[in-house]
């Protein structure tokens, strides 16, 4: 065993990113779109190989002693801090909860690391602490271990957490993206693109007539729900956070091999998040969620799927939107109001930066 | 259950850091001495309180079906990025393993999160993940999870990278600083001050005739052959990062409400480390280390512990550096060579910024 390894960078191994096309990171690079994916895939995946990573799920799933544990890890950097309806605080719990929850587990215990800003207000810190105390006893899930570093004035943002968590994942449950198949429904909870939308309104200043706040919610409990009338009949769970819903499900279909298709007129949208979206440019399909779960779940359970979520607080909304088909694997397609068929593709460049 | 809280600060809960001192967050608030402290111990725990966190461990311990899980969360914001002995990527890897394994745990599986600066040389992320590969390999322990976001240039620097580990703790084992009794030996497993002075000749543009190199390495192997020795009479493992040996006996005597009494003679410390100490005066018990462990032994099982110790590779040059006392508790002293001794008090301000 080598003890204290020293990477060596004669060995000939080049960069898996092209250097000539991409020199620098750039922010798109992070922003759950197409080139989040190809650092993903041509970087981190080959570098870190293991079956674990490779499932490409929002969290791994490890077997200890013949329990399996959902592990799942999340970065915040949302600029602004504090945003209606939320704040890091609670975006960094429920977050984490929900990448959990999405894995089929129920949250057990989270840890935070803070990096923080030189400078930044002692009382910032403290709404931001307080709001992760609150969120994390609502959920019921205790924040067991934290870190705290500071970085220079300049070097950072204000505050950055990380929550990571460990859930369990009862038995009988198996969701995957690589379940979906054909035939099977497309369900979500409610309308879709809230956060997004309260994170560039707050950023370009727009005021509406009632205030756009972001979705952020936890969503074990309503998981929770559809599992327990649904079962291992519940085949993908995915929030689709960074990116919208269209990069979530583009993942799902590169994933398992399937075409999706949507119906435009199920997906349930507000009418204030509509025409934010027409002011600011912004297609619906690819902004944030936080608070919105996708399941895909065979046919036969869709009804009960979507009574149990109708039947919770954060379901009210909830509806099918589409299905899996063995046609075109790999893509998703989007049959307009008016009866178009088009394709959904993943997000290319940077839609929306730094909004989780 | 409140599902999607919104946090209450009318309640007239004052932030519990007195503002008039500390209006803003300090580089000293993440130094690791006693402001750090303060943050923790007012703030943080006050707030996440529950019984995993009130052990104030390297990390929590869980019990999960029968299994007790070890669980630690670190964030890394080292500067520079690379420097001699490592970089960012293997201390990120290290740090994690050696938390893991301070809580008497077999490291099992690693989640990492980074936060990358737009404009980061794509190469630069490259020798990163590199060399986590190569650390996290060396170490055979998985990163099966992870998660990227990128911020607008200036407002991160190049990389940070969070770690967060599960390991697993064998039966019979029950390390914990509350665990640190009167009679007790103190060991180590080498000479200190190693990393800190390694980041500061770099910093400061110090050249010795030997490279001084970042002790950087991963304790997991070292602490499984002393468990195996001296198994439940290994009362406490630390490993002396931000704040050197001093701030963390400091730590331990305080929680175990004991005495701790160093010998200035028997700590092993390298003559180059110690010339750059006094050249950048430095105190070496309060230099960083990345790749040492202090191991609180009872008396009968000392010497058995040294010997496996002096076994191991990361332990050639293990010394018994003091002994726990009954005697003014919650204080650590030092007997120095010419036989005083002084108080060894918490680091109060901030010695050596983003060292780990």
């Amino acid at each position: 065993m080598n003890l204290n390894p020293t990477p060596d960078f004669s060995a000939g191994l080049q960069c898996p990113i092209p250097i000539s096309d991409y020199p620098n990171v750039l922010l798109a690079h992070g922003g759950g779109g197409r080139l989040t994916q190809m650092l993903i895939e041509r970087m981190f995946l080959p570098s870190f190989a293991n079956p674990a990573l490779e499932m490409l799920h929002d969290g791994a799933v490890l077997e200890v002693n013949g329990t399996r544990l959902a592990f799942s890890t999340d970065s915040f950097v949302v600029s602004p801090l504090f945003f209606p309806g939320g704040d890091i605080g609670s975006l960094a719990v429920h977050g984490t909860v929900n990448d959990l929850a999405m894995c089929g587990a129920r949250p057990l215990s989270l840890a935070t690391g803070f990096i923080l800003e030189e400078g930044l207000p002692m009382e910032d810190l403290w709404r931001v602490v307080r709001s992760m105390q609150q969120a994390a006893r609502a959920v019921g899930v205790p924040i067991v271990t934290g870190d705290t570093k500071v970085v220079d004035r300049g070097k950072g943002d204000g505050v950055f957490i990380n929550t990571t968590g460990i859930g369990i994942i009862p038995e009988g449950i198996f969701v995957s993206p690589r379940r979906a198949r054909a035939g099977d429904l497309v369900l979500i909870n409610g309308a879709i693109a809230g956060h997004g939308i309260a994170i560039m309104s707050v950023r370009e200043g727009l005021e509406f007539e009632t205030e756009l706040a972001s979705d952020s919610a936890p969503l074990h409990d309503l998981v929770a729900r559809v599992l327990d009338v649904a079962g291992e009949q519940v085949h993908v769970l995915r929030d689709p956070t960074r990116g919208g819903l269209a990069s979530s499900l583009n993942e799902i279909a590169a994933q398992a091999g399937v075409g999706i298709r949507l119906e435009e007129a199920r997906i349930p949208i507000g009418d204030e998040v509509r025409g934010a979206c027409e002011i600011l440019g912004l297609d619906p399909l690819y902004v944030a969620n936080e608070g919105k779960c996708l399941v895909i779940v065979a046919r036969e359970a869709a009804e009960a799927a979507l009574s149990a979520l109708r039947a919770h607080p954060l379901g009210a909304e909830a509806a099918i939107i589409g299905e899996v088909v063995s046609e075109h694997p790999g893509q998703v397609f989007l049959r307009s109001r008016i009866g178009g068929l088009r394709v959904v593709d993943m997000l290319s460049g940077e839609q929306l930066p730094r909004i989780c």
